[in-house]
């Protein structure tokens, strides 16, 4: 299947979502997939009207998806299509089509292979996951049990998927290159992000909004939006036009004044995480590197793990709570912390240099902080983290910084400005 | 006013929320107000029974309210009652119910006042916010300048509030004392969750759906859903009772007869995480743990340290990505990786026993496998993950794993599976 509208048919303009379960009903949980299929819409030119949450009840699915087929074109319905009793999605959209469930051998037989192949017997229950409208199409999930399910209705396409976000958006991403793409219109949304660490969000405005707010009258016109995410500032640019050589166009050029004004605290300017520029750029070197962690636990050394291949350049480290294992594992002189303390700039050079020797890594990192919420002292508050980044001929730079929030944010934050002086310290060799 | 539903009038029991803005149709933005609004909702015996979230279009703001009040007793819209053009929930309620809006000279008068005070005039669009539907209760907003209102029409209520959460939550905070406590009922809304560890979906179903569904007919009724979270299953347990002792038992006989079929593959009966529930542990039989992890990256450590107080029980540890730091940081015998390769339960138990020794902790723990997308050997698939947790007295256990998913999914469970072990080594010593 290639992009463009089918001829003859109106293509789709306008999309309603309704996340089904009753579990996103409390006071706990929110439904975060139609923040990914806002976004794969809007790349469609397919505006997000609307979002509903309803419960695991056949009855107010089907009221919901009554009211979302008098006003949009394309109904996304996520979640309920599990095995169990209370999975009711595929029966209330049978019951508001008129359009009966049929059982596809073929999916009951790839069931069958999924759950032999761990060994396993499909439970009887799996087989209400091959029930298909009748004259519906099957979409494949590649990652889970559950397939989807797309019906076409006149002009209207609704589009059963499941609910977890890893199987939701991989099937996702496929419509949208195939059978989606085939049913949109010309107009096509365009976007980058800049991520900015190292700066607040109004200090990041004060200086881009001078830039940005000439793009409006720009052929075509780009909006930006400013977001304050963990870790990073984030800029939103934003085009709509049919013509994508002239849109890829005008937000290199966006791209470009907004580095030039920002500088290096823009740290990626194509949605790639601080883990994923800086191991990038220690695998360009082919350099390695260690962490001495005490108040960040470990969570350094866990992001940059997150990045498939980073066993080439992480080498491995150490999570030092105690100032004995800050000696024994990270080889730290009890002296230096006896006269400093273990939360001081010397103990966070003694970290990344100990870390650095007993790795034989090319870059060591020492981060020694107070992530509260206790611990705090009136000179040294929770939030106070030193951090120190050790490399090769000498090159070093330590800091203090005074952090915020909760234990786990400055726990975060701890891990994203030591990435980012190991990212600085790349940057100037 | 006091508590208790009015002489005559039908208590309320079912509600929907909707929110209303454009920004929160995007990509990056989520409406969150519904979260403490149905907690609130809850606490008065009220159950929220779909969510919605709609741009600033009159026409539509009007199509979803017109379903709501189909379906529910309540209706809660919040947003869109600012001073601008583009605030149009007053006159979208006006349209369906075919109520005029009228001016109120006193708020009005309060509005002017509150300008004043600040040294300014008040804009002459603010008036809008004056506009109040006939018949309908001024709510007062403490906190902002758009005042809230409440109308009923028959059993029904209809209530506007503002977006912003401060102004929002103090205003329906007030209500769940005042007005809203009278429309309720006496019924309230009792829950209580289970997590469980080391069984799928489907399993955990056939096992505890036998004992949950002879509770629908019991008094009073218990409603139970099962979900797949990240690392665990969930079991949310619901009753409704204007008897909060009589609902407790129930829910505590209930949680009793499902943890007597599922045994210790529940980890948690109150919420807390794999994490919490390992610490609490550790510090009531007042031991520490350390751990040598490998594919897990550090992750089992950063968990474990997410928690307030765990540096009591937390000795540290060591990440060892290369087989050299498996030597030198954690003592493994070059030897046993030579025979049995790095990824075995041999090294796993050397890990653990070797981070044991070097930090003096009472519990340690080796975790070695490969967390893909690259690595993996027809033997040794992506995915086999080998854990071993050694204890005092020569207490061990150690289990190989075949985990599926992508690389930071296998490195969760991979945390989560190796905690579990420290949990049932706990339970048994």
């Amino acid at each position: 299947m290639t992009g463009g509208p089918s001829a003859g048919v109106r293509p789709l303009a306008t999309a309603e979502v309704i996340a089904v379960g009753s579990e996103l009903l409390g006071s706990t949980r929110l439904d975060t997939n139609s923040l990914f299929l806002s976004e794969i819409l809007s790349s469609l030119g397919i505006v997000l009207r609307a979002k509903a949450v309803v419960g695991d009840s056949r009855r107010e699915i089907a009221a919901v998806l009554r009211g979302a087929l008098e006003r949009v074109d394309l109904v996304i319905l996520t979640g309920g299509l599990g095995p169990t009793d209370d999975d009711l999605t595929r029966e209330a959209v049978s019951d508001v089509l008129g359009v009966p469930l049929v059982e596809h051998a073929d999916i009951v037989e790839h069931l069958t292979q999924r759950f032999a192949r761990r060994g396993l017997k499909m439970p009887d229950v799996n087989r209400r996951q091959a029930q298909i409208l009748r004259g519906g199409v099957v979409v494949e999930n590649p990652n889970g049990t559950a397939p989807g399910q797309m019906f076409e209705r006149g002009h209207q396409v609704i589009l059963l998927l499941p609910g977890p976000p890893r199987e939701l958006k991989a099937m996702m991403a496929e419509l949208a290159r195939t059978a989606l793409a085939q049913r949109s219109g010309t107009e096509r949304l365009f976007r980058t992000t800049l991520f900015i660490v190292g700066r607040g969000e109004s200090h990041v405005e004060e200086i881009a909004q001078p830039v940005y707010s000439t793009w409006l009258q720009d052929t075509p016109p780009i909006e930006t939006t400013i977001l304050a995410a963990p870790g990073q500032i984030e800029l939103h640019l934003v085009v709509r036009s049919a013509d994508a050589s002239a849109a890829e166009r005008a937000l290199a050029e966006a791209r470009e004044q907004l580095v030039a004004v920002l500088g290096a605290d823009v740290f990626s300017i194509d949605g790639r995480s601080m883990e994923e520029i800086v191991g990038a750029l220690l695998l360009e070197r082919t350099l390695t590197i260690a962490a001495a962690e005490s108040c960040s636990g470990g969570l350094m050394m866990s992001r940059l793990t997150d990045v498939p291949g980073s066993s080439a350049y992480v080498a491995g480290g150490v999570v030092v709570y105690s100032n004995e294992l800050k000696t024994t594992l990270a080889g730290v002189d009890p002296a230096v912390m006896g006269v400093h303390g273990a939360v001081s700039e010397p103990v966070a050079m003694a970290l990344a240099e100990g870390i650095r020797a007993r790795t034989g890594a090319s870059i060591g990192v020492g981060i020694t902080g107070i992530a509260g919420p206790t611990g705090g002292t009136p000179e040294k508050p929770v939030g106070t983290v030193c951090i120190a980044v050790v490399g090769r001929e000498g090159a070093s730079a330590v800091r203090t910084f005074s952090l915020f929030g909760t234990r786990t944010m400055i726990k975060f934050w701890s891990a994203q400005y030591a990435m980012n002086m190991v990212r600085r310290m790349l940057l100037e060799v």
